[in-house]
């Protein structure tokens, strides 16, 4: 099959990379769109050491394996767990110690013809849900899994730091629970996708500081640690959603001399992204830039890579 | 009266400091015994900016004031809040925007024969209770407040991260849940402390990396932080005590990857910790390294610094 392979050095096509088997257990899953995240540019640039085919974002259709999801339109948890551990056991497999991760650590990814995914791992995709709906559900299941680690009620003052896509899904999931959200951002242009959907904006030239209850951190940037730090009032929360490659240098005085709750927020559960979709609450295509073919995966990557770009897709 | 001043470049006795006026709302508290924390020394080192004379760890009894409190033994809680906002409603005066801090921010502190504390602040200190037990109430609510934020249940893994004054209080006051404690540190006489009191003590040097529950950060040094990250399980919860002046320069991408509760914990509520020390339940006293008579404050501040120090007092 085409997959594009990442060495270390250089993202290639290869042409006759080997199709993953397909079992009882595990699907083989026709892509029909991959999603480039910002992730995936952090490991073309070293992150994780991954070695392989990347790409963790993906919707696509069942061509081998479990005989009841043959054909079917499925997208797919990224995180593989051991089944044995704890962890797993508690329904917490992408916490699993022994977990491999599409895409990102000892699992070849979406960014190819077919991806290998453990049957487990996969959702049906509504018919109501178009692929270019579907491809976003495990960046917006990120953004539900706030939900599951926050009680938000109605009237709590939330801010949204970073206008890129996660800033504005999560301002669109935090808005569903009729929290006050305000999302605030550098872009102008990208400030105005958020306002679409009914969320407050501030562009960051405009900030005045004041405090909100909780604030959630979605630049991808070092530098807004600092600035979501002091928008928190005492004893309020912060949500970390960047994973930042390298250090910060930051005070973290604030967090305590405010008994502040920090808490970082990961992967979530596709159910709630699916049926989000299903039922329109949230609006994802116009985050969608350009969908470009497999073939031209360096140059999708690159355009990826520059500022101010929304999502690019890669179509197989 | 005599106090002890601080200019912002050196700490002197001054012989004939104003003594501060009482009033119905406010108490004249002769100071007993006060403590020097390492606020206290960062205090001495710049922090806050503070001018005048520091200590807010003390004990003592009302000279001036309110009818009802004269002549009663009393200790005080720091935070002078303005009685006013949404936070002194809500019962939460510590985390005031206008409060003042005892011996920390524009208000004199008790390094000095007497201290001017608002008569709400103050707490009758049971007979059973010695002027070198009560005079660790404020530190020992501190470590209380933990309690206040963190659910524990028995069987809980703790780590508690510093063998210093702080973390042994904060060892004592979690193991009351019935959950595990370990205490980690430097120092081995310092651990035999620990120790004494039930709590299973690991020297750094022996320490083999495992996952734990809740980890309580309390080395008072910026390197403690990514140990404690590293100690902690997957959702677990990270408690800071140590305030830290200056920046961190951490990676903080475990809190995201495991999604980890930071709290920030500081002050806490005195009633538990007189409690405490009313049945004995933790052992303050051999905390104390030595008394010095107030017109020693410089030497007994020198003495402090040293490290491997354990409390000194001043009696004025």
């Amino acid at each position: 099959m085409r997959a594009l392979h990442w060495n270390g050095q250089r993202l290639t096509l290869d042409s006759s990379y080997a199709t993953p088997l397909a079992s009882e257990q595990i699907a083989l899953v026709r892509v029909h769109l991959a999603g480039i995240c910002s992730t995936d540019l952090q490991i073309l640039k070293g992150y994780m050491g991954f070695r392989g085919v990347p790409g963790h974002e993906f919707v696509g259709s069942v061509s081998e394996g479990p005989g009841s999801l043959l054909g079917k339109r499925v997208v797919g948890e990224i995180n593989f767990g051991c089944g044995r551990c704890e962890n797993c056991a508690r329904g917490l497999s992408r916490h699993c110690p022994n977990r491999s991760v599409m895409g990102i650590l000892n699992a070849d990814g979406a960014f190819a013809e077919y991806v290998a995914v453990p049957a487990a791992n996969l959702h049906l995709v509504p018919d109501k849900v178009s692929d270019e709906e579907a491809v976003f559900t495990e960046p917006l299941a990120a953004a539900f899994e706030i939900l599951e680690q926050v009680q938000l009620d109605p009237g709590d003052q939330v801010l949204v730091l970073g206008d890129g896509k996660l800033g504005n899904l999560c301002a669109q999931v935090l808005r569903l629970t009729g929290a006050n959200v305000t999302a605030l951002g550098k872009h102008e242009d990208k400030l105005k996708l958020i306002k679409r959907v009914g969320v407050r904006t501030i562009l960051l030239n405009d900030w005045q500081p004041r405090l909100f209850d909780v604030v959630v951190e979605a630049t991808g940037s070092p530098s807004g640690l600092e600035l979501a730090l002091s928008a928190v009032r005492p004893r309020g929360t912060l949500v970390l959603k960047s994973t930042v490659a390298g250090n910060h240098d930051v005070s973290l005085a604030p967090i305590v001399i405010n008994e502040i709750n920090v808490i970082g927020s990961r992967c979530g559960l596709f159910a709630p992204a699916l049926e989000a979709l299903e039922e329109k609450s949230v609006s994802v295509t116009p985050l969608i830039e350009k969908v470009y073919p497999l073939n031209d995966g360096s140059e999708a990557v690159e355009h990826a890579a520059r500022r101010e770009t929304r999502k690019i897709l890669l179509r197989p």
